[in-house]
């Protein structure tokens, strides 16, 4: 059965057979120019990669050698659904860091957080379901909701990250249309794309109106401990153990190339998650959770962190300068940690339809098309100062200005480029990470 | 809503929020008698664990010292969704060794063979349609049919492997009754569980059944270069470049602590497969592809296979001889390659109900009704002769005929013991891999 909605028919021999999930899953133009802004002459503030030069190698590689020779063969062997349980205990105590008193029997380690996503979303999404998120949200978030046909409501954030007040007028809406809401999805800290911080304040009223709405809370905390200039917030975990599952990450403190992260949850639904998972890959690597634990053991990871936010606060301090000095027609938050600044285009500019001239004249960055579930936030952008030298950032925010200026150029001669909602959201990449 | 069908309403507050396909997912009794199997003083006929013992680790110890060196910037960071280049490339050489000819970008680099299953079963498989697999079958293959909804209906194996007509047969039976088939799941060489191979002359007419009625094949594929006394025979990929997902592993002719396993698909099907690994852990880890990648290029990855096939020759040996001696009452299979032996116990004894007085004798294995999905074969059960010495082979399979013995004389006694098919099929783990 051929029709012009399925382009692909022809091609692919099994275009029939697949789920009615699979499609959704389609590539999205953003990717394909990624491929192109990964070339070394493009400065790209786009991608959420961490500064992995930043590591000291030589002690690294040192504990590796150990590792295999002193515990090769459980290193290289299979391990437990759940996760290795001394990188489980080293785990309670880094979430320790923000207030969490967890058991290590309530961590599930998984292929980095992001697999957490999948499954807390396989586990508890029917097709139709819907998930409350912020808006902007992470777009690999989005990404899997899509893939496990959820629909997403997005709720406003401020200065002081998501709203109390329109989270509680979002859940009665739908309450009273009869959706069903499984959870809502928050990045607390140091939002990404956002940027900002949920306040202290308002952290037990998202809590409250939760629990009265009796909707799950997914806290996905990679960046809480990245804070520039402030000790960590208590997380929402903290303040409830049977209302909130917390996502944690070693990718955006440590190196995302083991692929580890964890997720914490309610009892019941641990088990289900462990279910999951062994359904999905069997175990996580026990190589890379040894060479982790080994990590957490041996070396200062502590002062490691406190490296790092030093290193990324100067980055951050270059792309703020240069935004000061090169794009003052645009707005844009100042971030107090973690990797992104979300900025608003003048009036009239579109940062998707724009991307294919930034990537040309060698800079690139997210639309902010890609954090909406419906393809709406053309007028912003996600950036980057996580991975590129501060001078690279700077001239990256140069040449930015170049093609916003042309761009600004164009929209006073023949009118306002912006286009409306895409259609599509895109599917996470680790470009987008 | 609490109802008796939903014990779990009263502790689980999430009860009622969970996906329907959550409900399938609940731990077996075997799960819980495992934790039990683990222990040192008993000896473990059920896991798939290879034997790491045999690998030379203080080489391995010093390659992963120098990658960390010299590739650390790499090695630690995210990668591509699809996998690293030079290890696909590395992928399609081992694949050379049974007649595959494939490129490097046909390759999705996986997390473990067992999340390409996943991945492959996501992208196919809609709530009640059918997957046709041999009888019996994989158990985390099973696990992850069922928690992707499937139906699974199976297909007579004899000691040449899957059988086309009974194939035939049933693809027929079930296009007669609407039913929409959407691939074959088939483990030709040295099947998991039942220790036998697809002989050569039926490689194409199961090939050309599944064309007929446009019915994909997934060919899983571990154990196929492990043969203990003959060439590796062509792979059905080799012979069906367009009908075939190829699914291939390091965890059993390396090691599988490091989760790398790969798919090989069509074109199209091989874009999906890289949207929906990256939707459910955005890239594979590049520590883990790296670390393989370095031991083909400078190992002698094809001598330490031959020794893995001389220590697990020896091992079957060791479990075979021993069951002529210990179990003559029982039949077996004497496999020629890989890890299992598929033993039938003498009529009115059920294996499952007898796990527990096995573990209390201080011997394990998995019963048969793990490989049915209707959990039927209870008069079947599975030995593993990978990981025991053989000195300890022959000391469970000699405890093993104590029970059985004992089993034996209860049932002149008393009569059969033997129980009908249960109702659940077990979730995989690492102790079933």
């Amino acid at each position: 059965m051929t029709s012009p909605d399925s382009p692909g028919t022809r091609l692919d021999p099994w275009f029939d057979s697949y789920a009615a999930r699979a499609h959704a899953m389609r590539a999205s133009e953003i990717r394909a120019l990624f491929s192109v802004a990964n070339r070394p002459e493009v400065v790209s503030l786009a991608g959420g990669m961490p500064y992995i030069g930043g590591l000291p190698l030589e002690e690294l590689a040192e504990m590796q050698r150990r590792l295999v020779m002193e515990q090769g063969e459980v290193a290289l062997q299979y391990g437990s659904g759940q996760g290795d349980e001394g990188l489980r205990e080293h785990i309670t105590q880094v979430m320790a860091l923000e207030g969490i008193s967890a058991h290590p029997d309530d961590v599930v380690v998984t292929t980095g957080s992001q697999q957490a996503l999948d499954l807390v979303t396989k586990i508890f999404i029917d097709p139709g379901d819907v998930i409350v998120a912020e808006a902007p949200s992470y777009v690999g978030a989005l990404g899997v909701f899509r893939a496990h046909e959820a629909d997403v409501v997005h709720v406003a954030m401020d200065e002081n990250g998501l709203v109390p007040a329109a989270l509680e007028t979002t859940l009665a809406r739908l309450a009273s249309e009869g959706r069903r809401v499984k959870f809502l999805y928050t990045v607390p800290n140091f939002h990404n794309p956002g940027g900002v911080t949920l306040a202290l304040e308002r952290r037990p009223q998202v809590l409250e109106i939760c629990r009265r709405y009796g909707v799950l809370v997914l806290e996905d905390n990679p960046y809480g401990l990245l804070g520039f200039d402030s000790e960590p917030l208590p997380a929402l975990r903290s303040m409830s153990e049977e209302g909130v599952i917390y996502l944690g990450s070693f990718s955006k403190t440590f190196a995302p190339g083991y692929r580890v992260g964890w997720a914490v949850a309610p009892h019941a639904v641990r088990e289900k998650l462990v279910l999951a998972s062994e359904s999905a890959i069997l175990c996580p690597s026990n190589a890379s959770q040894l060479a982790i634990r080994t990590y957490l053991e041996h070396a200062d990871w502590q002062g490691q962190i406190k490296k790092f936010r030093e290193q990324y606060r100067e980055r951050r301090d270059a792309m703020i300068s240069a935004l000061e000095e090169h794009i003052p027609e645009a707005s844009w938050n100042v971030p107090e940690g973690g990797f992104y600044v979300w900025l608003t285009l003048p009036e009239g500019l579109d940062a998707k339809s724009m991307l294919p001239r930034a990537v040309t004249a060698r800079v690139a960055y997210v639309p902010g098309t890609a954090f909406y579930y419906d393809g709406s936030g053309a007028g912003h952008m996600r950036l980057s100062y996580c991975y590129p030298t501060p001078e690279r950032i700077r001239e990256g925010v140069r040449r930015l200005a170049g093609v916003i200026e042309a761009e600004l150029e164009t929209v006073r001669i023949f009118g306002s480029g912006a286009q409306g909602p895409g259609d599509s959201v895109d599917f996470p990449s680790p470009d987008l990470a």
